[in-house]
């Protein structure tokens, strides 16, 4: 079996292959990419899983000989291919080695292969019922939120994202938390009706993130939601990540619905200082305080500090003489994952959830908690 | 006291200073900042040392007030600095704070400052008999040679770099040896004769890596040895570092003057397949082997890994045809330090030193061990 492929091709399909193999696996075939050469569909189909996920992707390729399949090491495979001096590889299968090179054996690899037979078995999809979503849209959806998610293993729930379709607004809604804040963006999409996404479901970070690399550049994907996995048809291939069992916190009801204070500000000049604020404090969770007065605010960090911090920022505040204090790191993740140039912080009091949201940033909102200190 | 200072004049200067400060120290003043204020000068001293080293450098200062002196904790008053908004810092001391604001008080830091007199007292150093050299030119002796210096700290003598007036020739010489490589660029400098530098010294890869950063932006440097310390007087202050005792080995009885074979090659192509023949390496020493025959050389990573590569480059090579082994992160670093086009590899045989020069790289040469596999 002789194939001929293009090397860039290749090596973008070995890159997505690669970020779902399991590197750290006790399995060697986790870490492994099964390659399948269809010589009549003139196709190279790669597929990678850690048994949590899975993916499968095409490239073109020029095959002379006969059907077949055997692993090779995924990461090493990359690696060959990402250096490769020249625009056309090929791969040859001789003994138990994969050779690639090029065509005049200047260049030449070796890789030690192993049975297909030992790769595990893929569930199998069907492209029914599926939404189909802008790939732009989708991304757009987990990177809003993920970064809210929780970084806390045990609280499995809570450690990825939770996306609720709600088919009385056409909306697809995408929700992360991990208890001390909460992001939400909703965005519209079409067909979600006929689709098989009817309740939410709960994707673990590093599927949503998989998910959001997959469809950036796509025009539209295909999405939908099989016997406990969500599975995402691309242009190229397919990638299914199993859902996370448990239900998602009731989010409706810790997000008020009034508010009696509201300050609006520049976004990037109040991002700014309070990554400069946050800077000068030594704990690991860094409370800074807000003190809000109708003029200006002020920034500043805590007392007993070796160093401090105070920075007033001129802002248009409505309501009564406040002082709120936040986790800096949670007040500067949502700002810099926001676009407006100016930003609505609404506020009841120094004990409940303040809760974010801007002109630019249409169907997002952020709720936080404050600090007690 | 009141002094008024530019931003960025300031920043820099604590941005070497901190290069020094010692940030694990178990003293906690050897992680502060001694600063001195001199109204008279106009101007305020930054001292930082870590015992073996010490950095002095002065900034202008409009001050107000009595001469004052204290220290402060470095790094948090640099990364104030690195991020503060104005253009113009006002530097206040009230109680046992220092302030750090702007005119108009909208931007207020505190540090805690500690007493002047737990600083260690530095030696003194006298602009005498010293070196003028043009800081790019010991810059250049420095990083074209230090990359070759062990990383076993407990090689102690060849862990720096050795520094080698050579009087009757006019040049100051720079070697830097781990036992498997060696790294020699000469340099022609006026003035040996006149300076204090008589003997060769060796300083450890901090201070060396200190001095290459001083000396970089300088159009002439200062530098000497004495008591046991190299000294380096640039525009703006003074840097000094221990020397580290205990001579270094002959290298001059390593370097062959004769050999029999001869391999150029472009510089380029050789580094680049040099860097995927050892990418798909799986051991931590990565031997590789160059097979020179008269038109072309063969590079090869090992048989019996999983995966292996073959390179075929053309090349010029005169000798008997002969395959060698190195380390290729040997042959890699000194590559990536040469600017020739093309570079000469001389050889007598697989298990004496080789030796590489490049017409570009004029004063340089490189000493490599072959591996023996």
């Amino acid at each position: 079996m002789q194939a001929k492929l293009d090397k860039s091709h290749l090596e973008k399909l070995l890159k997505r292959a690669d970020g779902v193999a399991d590197k750290k696996a006790s399995m060697a075939v986790l870490s492994m990419a099964l390659l399948n050469f269809e010589p009549e569909e003139k196709t190279l189909y790669i597929t990678t899983t850690d048994l949590e996920q899975g993916f499968r992707g095409r490239v073109p390729a020029d095959i002379e000989g006969e059907r077949l399949s055997f692993c090779v090491p995924c990461r090493r495979f990359l690696e060959i291919i990402k250096d490769f001096p020249e625009e056309e590889v090929y791969l040859l299968k001789e003994d138990s080695r994969l050779i690639i090179r090029d065509e005049e054996e200047k260049e030449l690899y070796e890789l030690s292969v192993m049975d297909s037979e030992e790769f595990p078995s893929l569930p199998e999809f069907y492209e029914e019922n599926l939404l189909e979503i802008p790939g732009k849209v989708l991304t757009e959806l987990i990177r809003s939120t993920i970064f809210s998610a929780s970084k806390d293993e045990a609280r499995f729930v809570l450690g990825g994202i939770y996306l609720e379709p709600m088919r009385e607004k056409g909306v697809l809604r995408a929700v992360a938390s991990d208890g001390h804040r909460l992001a939400l963006l909703d965005r519209e999409v079409l067909g979600l009706d006929s689709s098989s996404l009817k309740e939410g479901f709960i994707i673990s970070k590093k599927g949503a993130d998989m998910m959001a690399d997959l469809s950036e550049e796509e025009l539209i994907v295909k999405f939908g939601f099989v016997n406990n996995y969500v599975v995402l048809f691309f242009s190229d291939g397919f990638f299914f990540t199993r859902t996370i069992e448990g239900s998602f916190p009731d989010y409706r009801a810790v997000i008020p619905q009034d508010f009696q204070n509201k300050l609006k500000i520049d976004r990037k000049l109040f991002l700014d200082a309070c990554k400069r604020a946050s800077n000068v404090i030594s704990e690991k969770f860094k409370p800074i305080r807000l003190s809000l007065t109708s003029s200006e605010i002020t920034i500043s960090s805590p007392e007993g500090d070796t160093s401090r911090a105070r920075i007033r920022l001129s802002a248009e505040y409505e309501g009564s003489p406040l002082t709120i204090s936040f986790n800096a790191v949670y007040l500067i993740s949502a700002l810099e994952n926001m676009k407006s140039e100016e930003v609505e912080v609404k506020i009841n009091d120094e004990r409940s959830p303040a809760l974010i949201t801007g002109f630019r940033d249409e169907g997002f909102l952020y709720l936080l908690m404050p600090m007690v200190i």
